[in-house]
């Protein structure tokens, strides 16, 4: 077993997305990461910016899709270019971790989504530090927990006291879990390199390959690999697991009603991005990317037109988007 | 007084719609009676067609809006460009019937609106003639009465019993009229053209300049006047009224909900024309003439969208569509 190396921190950005949630502003060639609605610079641009002082250029990894790695060296222009690797396909969050171990090689490494809002930044970075030395003394894999403001059932939670992983709970366990005090899995692991490297051996070794040869012919090893995410295949598993809470504005960003907390509102408490015309309408969402939108009598939606697309959904639905690319 | 000539019937259609209860499918410069979507022809190539038979070519008048002549011109290329005249601006139908009794001239003359839709033309015609030999034997304004197939507030009503014309009622007047046997006011009127011209004479004298110089400067002869309905100025105050009930699947094709009448519906009674993606959805109108509209989770709504503009309506509000263009 190499000696580990503790002295930098290396970040991996984990940038899968496809583009499905904010359809039709995002497209599967331009999935949310790129959004730049929210802040004036892309949700992945805000992600590389905010580890700023944590990690060197040098040390930024980013795993996306193949079809990603041109505009995502594009955006990331800093980052060198062999650091942004494509996956062949589409494998969950699981092979993305692994592959990112593999790529790092060694030293302390943490994995963050691209596609998430921070208010504070500086906390952020406090937050990740802190995990970083402890995975740095002992072979844990720290994970972010995230003080709770609702009981969301898109997102894993942690028993801070138990240091248990649980899946997306249902609405009831939802509700159960904010009383008992549990942290929302918000998908930002860190640990030592061969801390991952134990954990994958242990409870995924079929992802095994992916870290120990990074380079090999991707498309023929991802053709094998189960499509699990790194919550199911470790983390839910593992007992060698520790949480730092974090309460630094958090946001998964993660649909259209994002727009409520990230735009301001009329008196009627429509948003209005674009050309909207509103009448007799309150609680939408309008955002006018090429014909102008005229609303009458209706509530609680969520209207986006681009020059190739609407869409027309209630907001209660937003959650199934996906519904609509079957 | 010029002697009554009643040999032959001309018919004058009223077409001066500004295109805002189907916008924006319609528009100010592409009205609702040049609107396709029902039975494949525009509203007013119907309207001229369903009088064949009944009146020649050269007998059938328009009075549109100026900016709709030439337009119509191209619609109506059998009729007499000279025939077809333009409002220089909107002053309701008072104005328009009175334009409509001076170029016609002589001889019995019957309104027709241009946007109407009639399952059964022969009824129609049959309905008309009757009208039109009424009209030729008494100095009366003979209209054809509609048997209501529900409570509409948007047209006004005719008691058979008396003659007499009420306004656009509101619901509970609308449930009582139904009650009491009143037909609708369909918004055709035929009598001779002297007939009209006493009427006018006796009630709205202000507009007989138009019955008498048809062919002045229209301009400034219009800036004068009042903006009266023919309903208001005319049939509510005469008493030479008379009504012949008519049975022909008439329909004002008032409003997008008039699609749900003459499209067919999917298995949850949604509209579609162009494409549409409908997942959870029930009760739509969705009309695309451009981008692809996804409905997610939404009832009872009208979508339509254009090259350039987008409607999402409530339904139950589409009668206020003339708020958008405030």
């Amino acid at each position: 077993m190499k000696k580990q190396k503790t002295d930098y921190f290396k970040a991996v950005i984990l940038a899968g997305g496809n583009g499905e949630r904010f359809w039709p502003l995002s497209t599967p060639e331009r999935p949310k990461q790129f959004l730049r609605v929210f802040g004036g610079e892309s949700l992945i641009r805000q992600s590389v910016n905010r580890l700023a002082g944590l990690v060197r250029n040098e040390d930024v990894f980013v795993v996306t899709s193949r079809a990603l790695v041109a505009a995502t060296r594009r955006e990331l222009p800093e980052i060198p270019e062999s650091n942004i690797i494509g996956e062949p396909m589409r494998r969950d969050t699981g092979a993305a971790v692994a592959l990112g171990v593999g790529v790092a090689g060694e030293g302390i490494v943490g994995f963050f989504p691209s596609d998430q809002m921070v208010a504070d930044p500086t906390g952020f970075r406090h937050a990740v530090a802190t995990a970083a030395a402890i995975a740095a003394r002992q072979p844990k894999i720290v994970t972010i927990g995230i003080k709770p403001t609702f009981p969301a059932t898109g997102f894993g939670y942690i028993d801070p006291a138990t240091k248990r992983f649980v899946e997306k709970p249902g609405e009831r366990e939802a509700k159960a879990y904010l009383k008992a005090g549990y942290l929302w899995n918000a998908g930002m692991f860190i640990a030592s390199a061969d801390t991952f490297r134990t954990a994958f051996e242990q409870y995924a070794p079929a992802l095994m390959p992916l870290i120990e040869r990074p380079s090999a012919n991707l498309a023929k090893v991802y053709e094998g690999l189960p499509k699990i995410s790194f919550d199911f295949a470790v983390m839910e598993k593992s007992k060698e697991v520790d949480v730092v809470p974090g309460d630094f504005g958090w946001d998964d960003v993660g649909s259209f009603t994002a727009f409520d907390r990230y735009f301001p509102h009329d008196s009627r408490r429509n948003v209005r991005e674009g050309p909207c015309t509103v009448v007799d309408s309150e609680d939408n969402i309008c955002v006018a990317r090429s014909a102008r939108i005229s609303l009458l009598g209706v509530k609680n939606l969520v209207v986006i037109t681009t020059p190739d697309s609407v869409l027309v959904a209630d907001k209660s639905k937003i959650s199934e988007m996906k519904k609509l690319f079957k």
